[in-house]
């Protein structure tokens, strides 16, 4: 069994360095606050339900040296702003650090640092109660022998569990049997070369590895059945960020009929913005794909623009799967109303 | 001015080898038949039009040894079965070694040498002429300050003169001014990142280069005026073979309205064809997306699906610019008659 992507055991944080991976399995300890921001920061540590439980342990790593309540209180403000302001896409980074707030906020004199790590340790197994049932509910989308699309990394490596949309495809070939599974590269950062089929050949599932330009020749040649992706935030609409490269990939399947599934937790969902148009979109280091690992692919000084993700509109989304359902939109290729959906009709 | 990516001086055969830029601007000799050969698998020489000149000195090359005509032609059946075998999507490869074919067929038995150089440095003026020709008619569709997308290389890099798509956006940003240009990377061979930037530069035109995977979101985004891509082969409807992650561009670019032109010369189009199905796709190394540049990006032995190109359909180009004239599909959105545009009404 693979080393698990992030573990927290006698108040100690230790993560997979999933920019090693599949080369070296390395897990390095982060000792401090500066190292927690720089592992999400680069990479270390990814994938939206993951990035939300590291910062949650974070908050544990950047408190754990004070001697009272009080001086922890005094010293989460700029813990939070610096884990806050670590990624900026992925909402679950902002849903784990509100809980950890009110767990800090409510803590008691006596034994707040277990209060706190009781928040993180809840949190960290709420995901993986999220990932086991959004799996059951994505099963019911696929049929025994599907051929399928996905794009960036999200099984067991981004949530630190059983994964969302790679999760339910792993789950799949395991339950239905007869999967094919292929997996953009994802540039700039090959999340879906390094990691997902790793993590596909780590559970026996047959794969290809394509070129994210080859999707859409690929679905044209016909056989592809459905697309699965994961999303780093969610709008009340529909419109879900996820990795970039997903809008494209969206518009191809729609070009070819082809279903177009996002898999993420409801952690993932914000509802504060009405539709994709707020979500902000990080924009990294020009270097990821003028010289990616440092090998030199571009003339020097060569401009770039590298945004990290892209928004796909919810009526190219033809279901979002998330652990308490397959939503729909309102109307078929409209928006959705995941207000409704995961909060119910107002009283 | 940098070398020329072709020249072909005193009876030798001399490339720029396109594999080291822009790190290095190395002329290699190509001595034999075999090393033009491999310098066209290996796209040390590339470019549809440009590998159609390469392939025709090719024919020099392997020729010039022979003492006779009798020798030549007897010799000329593997040498063209050899540059035939090199690369199977650009149809300029097999355009020009028909032209030469031809040459050696009519070639007086004194002077026979003379006669097939003399063919292929025709060609090679022809390739010249087609260039200008094709910029002065893609001009007409671009307007001052437009931001434009391109996928490849397709200037004089690929045709060892003005260029076609590319040659046509330099020529834009000389005689109208305020162009800018995002230029795809290209992967799996970075085409975009390495070449097109390069030439961009060295023209001094503004540019920026972008993941592939980027395109649908800079146009969403807004701004952007026109799509150009070059084509390896036209089939007689329109429908046209570029390298792959073309289909998907124009896919995006017609979901947002945006016009997406196609710029190649005449020999490019393959009225043997009726439509894209009969293209042959070139399938190439699976390491050129699994470890690019030797560099592991995904687990060893991982099974890979690598197609050079991808085919367009019609419907999704606005325009086919050659040297003879814009063309457009019969009906909006439908296909094009290339044999009328290329042959004329029968008589």
């Amino acid at each position: 069994m693979p080393l698990a992507p992030l573990t927290y055991e006698s108040h100690r944080l230790v993560i997979l360095d999933q920019t090693r991976l599949p080369q070296e399995a390395a897990q390095i300890e982060l000792h401090d606050l500066g190292a927690v921001v720089e592992a999400i920061r680069c990479l270390r540590v990814r994938g939206a339900p993951l990035i939300g439980t590291a910062a949650a342990f974070g908050v544990c790593v950047a408190l754990r040296g004070c001697g009272s309540l009080a001086e922890a209180r005094a010293r989460a403000p700029s813990a939070f702003a610096a884990l806050r302001g670590s990624r900026p896409t992925a909402v679950n980074l902002f849903w784990a650090l509100e809980r950890m707030e009110r767990a800090l906020a409510a803590a008691p004199e006596s034994g707040w640092f277990a209060t706190v790590e009781g928040a993180a340790l809840a949190l960290q197994r709420e995901v993986e109660a999220q990932d086991a049932a959004l799996i059951e509910q994505g099963l019911a989308l696929l049929a025994p022998g599907a051929r399928v699309i996905t794009h960036c990394n999200t099984g067991p490596l981004a949530t630190g569990a059983l994964g969302t949309a790679l999760g339910v495809l792993i789950a799949g070939h395991r339950r239905l049997g007869g999967l094919h599974v292929y997996a953009d590269e994802t540039r700039p950062r090959w999340q879906g070369a390094l990691l997902t089929t790793w993590e596909l050949a780590n559970h026996g599932v047959p794969h290809t590895l394509i070129a994210d330009g080859a999707a859409a020749a690929l679905m044209r040649r016909g056989g592809i059945h459905s697309v699965w992706v994961g999303a780093d935030r969610i709008a009340a609409n529909g419109d879900s960020a996820n990795k970039i490269g997903t809008y494209g990939l969206a518009l191809a399947a729609r070009a070819h009929g082809i279903p177009f599934y996002v898999a993420a937790p409801t952690s993932t969902v914000d509802l504060s913005l009405p539709d994709g148009a707020g979500i902000p979109i990080e924009e990294r280091d020009p270097g990821e794909v003028a010289a990616p690992r440092g090998v030199p692919m571009a003339p020097p000084g060569t401009a770039v623009w590298n945004p990290a993700f892209d928004v796909t509109p919810a009526p190219l989304i033809s279901a979002i799967v998330t652990e308490i359902g397959v939503h729909r939109p309102v109307q078929p290729g409209g928006p959705y109303d995941l207000r409704r959906d995961l909060q119910g009709p107002p009283s």
